[in-house]
């Protein structure tokens, strides 16, 4: 059966979905509707419930899976559903969230094969331990986690899949450019956006902890970086500690976007461009699967409101 | 015998002064010359020894105590010496710096007391703790320490006569609004620069050490309180930890200046906006104090670079 | 009975309100409807009235009171009243507006008495008849008026509140630098918001008038205090004149504020630090009034559109 | 004789010249000189007074006329001259100030009969008798101040000129946009900037008076309009005198530069867009005259630090 | 009949209309509906079309002459035709869209003419045959195209208006500043725009090309004026045709506004002045022409979204 | 013999050096100097001639080849040449400027082989013939140019080289992120800076052009490729002509930086970003190379002023 992302425009569909969101809204005729955002594994779609009573609120909560009767449409430019009906599963019917999320295009198990051999070019031998350290600590977290709550990589997975394509660019960069150590750019990669998995509340609906908008992922890492000092018996204010911590805290690049210090040693400024990089290409990939050539993608919030054009056929 | 600060221009002087600063300088002509930064207890003053030797650069460096004879004059608006005369000191005259370094207006003492009162206020025990543990893990650099390199609060006890100020006007405002959570507010004005004892070199030639300049004051703040906590076995991601480092985080109030995070609970807003005032009187009155009434000071760089002007006899 | 601010979710209401604001628009389905905001003295709440006709467009107008029965809900996160039915007052209820504004939480006569008190220490006799000359012409409008239209201090008396308040903190900072011009700081607070008398239409249904909106409170004041000099025989260009006129022009802070000149002189610099904090207080406390504990408060706009968390209960 | 603009490189000059400015600085060699401006009719030029004693220092005042004798050289791009001698005039020696000054390129007469002309096209009584009893107020200065200290018509009789040329550029817009209200547009034209009769000293030597920084030329205008309509018993918040304010106070376009409103009647937008074009002209105009064609000019302060490029002889 | 612009609140319609746009929108109770812009000469209005059809949505297309049965009402503050019915029109009945679209106020044959006597003021030889080779290139789009998809000059022959327009504002300066170089201003003037008819698909339902977006109307005409060269045997790089390129490319005069390089010779200057008061007029006519005496207009999009307000009858 | 960017401080030097810069200057006594910058393969080193006469000044030109006794010292934190001793060359001595000018570090038959292979990568057909036709009318300048005045590869050959590098950085991306388009990167990143043989007037004494100054490398290109169509018979508003042209204009990223449009293809927002990339790390790697470890760099203005800081050795 085609999965929600594979129907085209007026296609009919019936199947199970997980709804991922469900806000409570008033329309302006007064009355209450369900903004549902349904996912299956290729990725999710928006639709609205109308007139939903109490008691549909209720039922139809962030989380359950439901089974599904509509048609895509189009809706200010937007893929939507149209609901003709909906219900909970039944029990002998497939009800795990797990088997409808978005999930990141390469296995857990080859992410963390690469993973591995990185580590043994980790040569500095604080680095090194500090990131087996951690890893070790989130190991979990890290191969679950989105790389952010939408945007881009806001998927089951993104935050190591995130990980390891900037892995394969700090590579390229390292070859391209000697002068780099690649030993510090390596564990900064690993390690720069670690604190997502105490920022955010997970994979299945993602949001925002208290720690998360108070104190924000990149302290969140130094922190955890600073007491691994500790439990490692590494003198925490040594010179190559030091450069570590500001990886991570420069890496946004400038302070408007939330560093608390700019990159001020180069390996700080390429980690900072190559995760703006992947970051990039993924927010305008995604975009552009959803727009025919010819046309517009939708504005990129996170590519500053930018719409990018589809070529056509050019070769 | 007069200080530094109190002569007049075409005032001779003669006597001890403290180097402060020896830049070496090549002038336009192609001659080095030294340009100093000399001190006694009244504050500071700059002059320029002209045909410096290596020798004599060797001989004068930053921390010596030296006997100088000259002139206050004026160079550019400021007050400048011109050196007729510079020695080192002889064995039997004084030449501990401690005796030259500008100090807070306040004893140490008094404002030891002042702060064990307040410790009393903070009725939070986690915060209470956290407090005195760090208070008295930094208890020498606390009162020895300035509250910055130049600008504000540059000299002996600067850090601690800062938070001094600052607790009497967070009392007022507690009075004012009483809805402020008060344990909250001092423990965040007390624990707000702490930081500074690991970002700065010392009171007696002031500098940015590495992990000032890479991490930051507000970090290294942040870090020295998780670190507290498993010390003293507090969970420190419970809500008022939370809280704590949240208030020491965004203490500079805006991301531009340095905070990773904007203030987002009342008492941050707060705090942010006493260490404003004070900052701001403290190089206002310095300022003021160096400018004839009717004329109007030197640009001041921690105001957007106004000038301000100094009314005529206005009651 | 229960005040409309006092409801909780779901509760249902009976009595006699205001309508403070009552919009025509037009909804998405092309029908008329009436957007109220309802006011008694615990503050106001929004409502929309389904479907009106143009009778009942005429019939509950601004300004009137009216009996309202209805249900307290929640709209996009904030309270919303549900509207079942709604009717002018008959002549044997109460209709008087003056009985369902919002008020200060100090009276006016505790207002005046502390005002009378501070005149006495503006000790500079030109500042003093100035102030008692302005203050006597518009006493009226200063201690019924709002301190804006919306935003902070809202409510009948809040020019004179907000006022008495930056006075309080005026005393704190006097103290604590004593190097401050009290005199000139007082009558800077007393005036720096007088000009909202002529730049607002007054408490009951607050719009900004023609001048108001064309030039503005900050030379509106001005132009008062230089026609206060010539009614008062005063040299206005004398320096004491120079610089008050400048207290109330500067005390915006920036240009891009609105104020034609920054700050250069210590005391107009002070003036809008106390006014900015009043300002955030009252905002603040405002918002946070409206907010669970554990929860985010709504945008504010006066605080570069910030939400502010409320932290659970740390004591 | 020719007159300092008018000599080439390396040409000398012998004669009679105006100290404009006079600056005491300390070179580098510790020695002190004097930044000379000197001035005759045909425009000023730049000269350094090595080695100046203290009675050289007070001998060769600002204001004074003294005979130079020099070269004309460059430096850094600009006019400079090179002192060979300089001593005061002699008694029988020309030495009045006004005979050395620049002037606007049109007699007063001419100005002044423009003017008059004009004031019958003011249609408005309240805006006519305004103007007129400004004008006559400050009739001396009008016709004898520059427009600004520096930047822009810093000449004798500069206002007016600047006033004079914005009315034919006024008289050409009115032509093209009928829809315009002339009497509103020349009026605010001729008041725009009268402020500048306080908020500057004189045309001597223009330094900015202390009720000029603190208050600035477009309110100290807008006060003269409101204690004109008290002489002249007009009602001040009339809403033609709110917008005869708002023309004046909206002048400068932005709140960054110092309009505490921005413009919000069509006249007022277009009383900016004048007074930017005849400001950029005059600017324009005054740094190419000194240019090669095939060259730069300086970089132009009031056109954001651009420096234009001058084409080379295309027709 | 009364056209749709001239109709007065709540007067009814009825006549031949344009449909200039159609957009196919989901109203909050998920029925679509068209909102359409109809025009005729006068200007154009917005109207809703509730509940259409699939076969409605393709019946009323942009582009089709239509008649329309309504009322003029205020929705938000503008003008809004209510439908009561809406049909294509019969054979008979005029349907050609030229005879509805809004133009110029001057008829082409005035504004060719201008441009002719022009061209011989234009005493470049260079510039001349290029003006001529280009203009008469794009003759037809020249006098038909819109100067803007929408905010000013946007309707048939506004291009040529605001060019023409431009010219005599052009000739003013030129008159009263006599410095400027007049061919090239006036060549600048003609051609600045000439790329619209490259960047827009027409006058009859104006969108963005892609060429448009993706290069702009700026290079676009540099493009031309380079391959006019070619065309024309005239060397590219020579001087004269380097400030012409200058011209175009600089003259929306910020860098954050689309131009490549910012004014750099004083004609580029000036030709970016006289652009921007001539939109700015346009603008401010168009918004006036739709508001009261006394009332604001709508927020001007292209004047920093200000609304401006419409003083009563001063003279 | 040791090169001059060999030298250590304090050594002494005697050898032949270019003489790429000559800026004759007037120092503070009033004498007139010469500021020179020295070059030979190693780099460049500035130094001042003191009191330099005419003849002198007219005999060491910009592009002469000396013979210089001289000392390597330290002049505010950069290596400075003290100059014992300059003479011209005698005819039997090297002068000729090739042989003492920084060079990529990379042979040009290297780098053309290079750029031959990717030519084969670029599959669409007018895409391929624009780059060759291009490359070969530019051949001889595109091998031999800077990369850019200063700031980056600003050596012989710089051109070349930072295209080169782009290419590799290109290709890993191709292969991380196989949705790209090669064809368009590669033709994008060869063409991209080729206008800098326009805007730039050479190798030896690298200064702008007129036309470089006026219009812009981004815009020279797209001229080029405009009339490579014309020259090719290739229509020039064809889909892929303007995705190229788009990849040119757009290369800066920002209109801030001079782009007249902001990247709206991806591939155009990859090539903005590689862009950065080689230029900041050959920023970066030129700066750090001038400084030692546990110091900071000097301010590279290319990076926002960042002064970057060299750890220590960290493995």
């Amino acid at each position: 059966m085609k999965k929600i992302r594979d129907l085209v425009v007026d296609e009919e569909f019936q199947g199970f979905v997980l709804i991922k969101n469900a806000d409570v809204r008033v329309a302006k005729n007064g009355k209450t509707f369900l903004a549902f955002t349904f996912q299956d594994t290729s990725g999710s779609i928006d639709g609205k419930f109308w007139d939903a009573s109490n008691e549909e609120i209720q039922r139809f909560e962030a989380g359950r899976v439901v089974h599904l009767t509509g048609k895509r449409e189009v809706y200010q430019g937007n893929p939507q559903m149209k609901i003709y009906k909906l219900r909970l599963t039944n029990p002998e019917e497939p009800n795990d969230p797990q088997l409808f999320m978005e999930r990141a295009p390469i296995k857990r198990e080859a992410m963390e094969e690469e993973l591995n051999q990185v580590l043994f070019e980790i040569t500095n031998p604080h680095w090194n331990r500090i990131v087996r350290f951690l890893l070790n600590k989130y190991k979990q977290e890290f191969f679950e986690y989105p790389a952010a709550k939408k945007n881009h990589h806001a998927f089951v997975g993104g935050l190591a899949y995130h990980t390891t394509t900037m892995l394969h660019l700090g590579k390229s960069l390292v070859k391209e450019y000697p002068q780099l150590n690649a030993s510090l750019l390596y564990a900064g990669i690993i390690l720069h956006d670690l604190g997502k998995v105490i920022e955010l509340s997970g994979a299945l609906t993602t949001e925002y902890t208290t720690v998360g908008n108070l104190v924000g992922h990149l302290v969140l890492v130094d922190e955890e970086i600073t007491q691994a000092c500790l439990a490692l018996n590494i003198e925490q204010n040594s010179e190559d500690i030091i450069v570590l911590r500001h990886m991570v805290l420069a890496h946004h690049g400038q302070l408007d976007y939330g560093s608390p210090v700019r990159p001020r040693i180069r390996e700080a400024e390429v980690l900072h461009q190559i995760d703006n990089i992947d970051a990039s290409m993924q927010m305008l990939t995604n975009a552009i699967s959803k727009t025919e050539a010819g046309e517009y993608t939708e504005r990129i919030f996170g590519l500053e409101n930018r719409s990018f054009y589809v070529p056509r056929n050019v070769e």
